[in-house]
């Protein structure tokens, strides 16, 4: 096992009615910015039970940030945080939003020239607004974590951020709220937790068995529950066990003394950036391609996730890592996922392109920082 | 899954050479009270680490806390605390150490007349010393839990109290430092460890599968990593992965939306209490015994330990839970521990006596709080 700190100091409120809590939660001695997204919340009863939780605070908004948030749209947010002086943020969405709240805390206090920097040449995050979370879907574990992905149009950029700074004080999480979530919402939810987990778990052996049967333990909950979502199984429970699998997969607990590998991440990121695939929709593609394409480099837990995960027990380890593979790509197919690129009529020349912005990466990514712009190429001509 | 609050802000400080990191993270503008055991610190080289870290702190020292620390004890740091005006606790040792210094943090700075109070009475602890860890023993996972255990020697009591001021700072784990503890010492850790994760899971079904599987991690990982204890397979990564068990095991995750039975661990506080046996020791005896004997109200999860843990799979139920608990049994044999009364010499009054004072307690023990005095008696009948 590896030496790792872990310090994690989010306070999770989870649970039915649990949104009712914010007025004990949020300090009500300064001016709150209520962060949101394009209005679901209005639709679903969510922004008015924070809003009644609310009513002794001092409280302005700012609505609008986009899935797969903007540096610009954040700018403006930081202007108006700026302008009236506000002392919290309390991001009310998804993965979207509370990754543009985190921008948005660290631009408003930032001493530097220009907050890009923060996000294009790491500039060191050194202070930031407090805020806190009220998740609506669950799938980026953005809650309880200090990960923000922040895109830019002018650019076509999609770069994530962090900052030891940029851990939300508390998170609330209602399983009710999922409830009007669409299927395809709640699908991509699955996938990026599924993503998530793979990335801390599918690289090479430091004798950490613990950390490899936490892991073990998300997924398998995860291919047991999101089949029932939508259908006669679908409840409460449910929407609570996909919640709290989602959190507990990027929480910065699954990494502690192990590798990671979030080379499907840096890729779909790029797919995201380059043709607007939607972040889960592009993990998708770029997961089971990746694995596929590095199984030399994986081979030994890749073999332990087809037994362990998928139950194959295959007597040559090819033949087992193919199946799991299959099923892996089986299993987002059935949540309404393609895993090829040209069903998502994505054009063969982006393959080239994304090889040679992530060959250029400083470092490398992969767990070996070894995926250059052939092995990029490579893993996404397989995902053609 | 029931609604629940999560919010654990210890900083964990995980690996080889990880206690040079104290002169950083232990405050430099206070006085800081070193407090361990018996001296075994002296004898293994971790003392000299720890001060080698403080070379540019205000410290002093309180030794010989005792297992199952005493309440005089403790009682006589506070006032060498209070007199020499420390700001900062630092406990170097195992779980009774680290309750210790949790005790004498609250009663340092409790304002009522008796800091006894807290333990007996549960009178609300507001504040405390801030303290950190250096974990020596890996068993109670009070370094990253707000628990402490406390005796009284003139009253022959062994009591549980907790607040969340009791949170340590931070804990240093060193797997190193466990390779001078004898096999007993490390054998106990692994039963505390396995009795923490059951007292969370083994109780009912609340359909929150995930916790499920996360305790079952670590039970696993328990049933693979001790035996090689003392072995040719022992090594560095054997104490790492046993050490991440035992804080992963109680640092408040597993219990998240779950019911919890804490009866092994009120019944075994009693027989340490009472006839001085080790908390392993005591555990290794209630926990199979109180398993065997409430497996009505345990049916559905004793099934699932029986397959998921053990691997038994028996078509009868009662058939697969009597395997499953001869099993566990013959585990904590293999790690040198009876598991029954009459084989650690404690005379069969006792069970009247400790049937009667746990029978007096509110709540009774029990994930339904329902163990009077006549089931706490059939329990230590059938451990007889």
């Amino acid at each position: 096992m590896n030496n790792f700190t872990f310090h994690n100091p989010v306070r999770v409120v989870f649970g039915r009615g649990s949104i009712a809590q914010l007025s004990q939660l949020v300090p009500r001695d300064t001016r709150l910015m209520l962060i949101f997204g394009g209005g679901s919340i209005k639709r679903n009863g969510v922004y008015n039970q924070v809003i009644n939780a609310l009513m002794e605070h001092d409280v302005i908004e700012f609505s609008g940030i986009e899935p797969n948030p903007l540096y610009e749209t954040c700018m403006e947010a930081v202007r108006l945080a700026q302008e009236a002086k506000v002392g919290f943020l309390l991001a009310v969405g998804g993965g979207s939003v509370m990754d543009a709240a985190k921008f948005i805390a660290a631009a408003a206090t930032y001493a530097g020239a220009d907050p890009w920097d923060m996000v294009l040449k790491k500039a060191p995050v050194e202070a930031a607004l407090p805020l806190g979370c009220v998740v609506t879907l669950p799938a980026t574990g953005s809650e309880t974590n200090i990960n923000a992905v922040i895109s830019r149009a002018s650019t076509a950029q999609k770069i994530p951020f962090k900052s030891a700074f940029l851990y939300p004080q508390f998170s609330i999480l209602d399983p009710d709220t999922t409830f009007s979530l669409p299927q395809r919402q709640l699908a991509n939810g699955v996938v990026d937790t599924f993503a998530h987990v793979c990335e801390q778990y599918l690289t090479y052996d430091v004798n950490a068995p613990l950390q490899d049967r936490q892991a073990e333990a998300i997924l398998l909950t995860l291919i047991e529950e999101a089949p029932k979502l939508g259908g006669p199984e679908d409840n409460y429970d449910v929407r609570a066990n996909l919640m709290w699998c989602a959190t507990q997969a990027l929480n910065h607990n699954l990494s502690c003394g192990v590798p990671t590998d979030w080379a499907s991440h840096g890729i779909a990121h790029e797919l995201t950036a380059l043709c607007g695939l939607d972040h889960a929709r592009a993990l998708a593609i770029a997961l089971p391609a990746l694995l596929h394409k590095q199984r030399q480099t994986k081979r030994a837990k890749l073999q332990q996730f087809a037994s362990r995960v998928w139950g194959i027990c295959d007597a040559i380890p090819d033949e087992a890592i193919n199946k799991a593979l299959t099923r892996t790509e089986e299993f987002f197919g059935s949540l309404g996922m393609a895993t090829r690129l040209r069903d998502c009529n994505i054009p063969r020349n982006v393959i080239f392109q994304i090889a040679q912005r992530l060959g250029q990466r400083q470092p490398l990514l992969g767990e070996h920082q070894n995926l250059g712009t052939a092995e990029i190429a490579d893993i996404l001509e397989y995902a053609f």
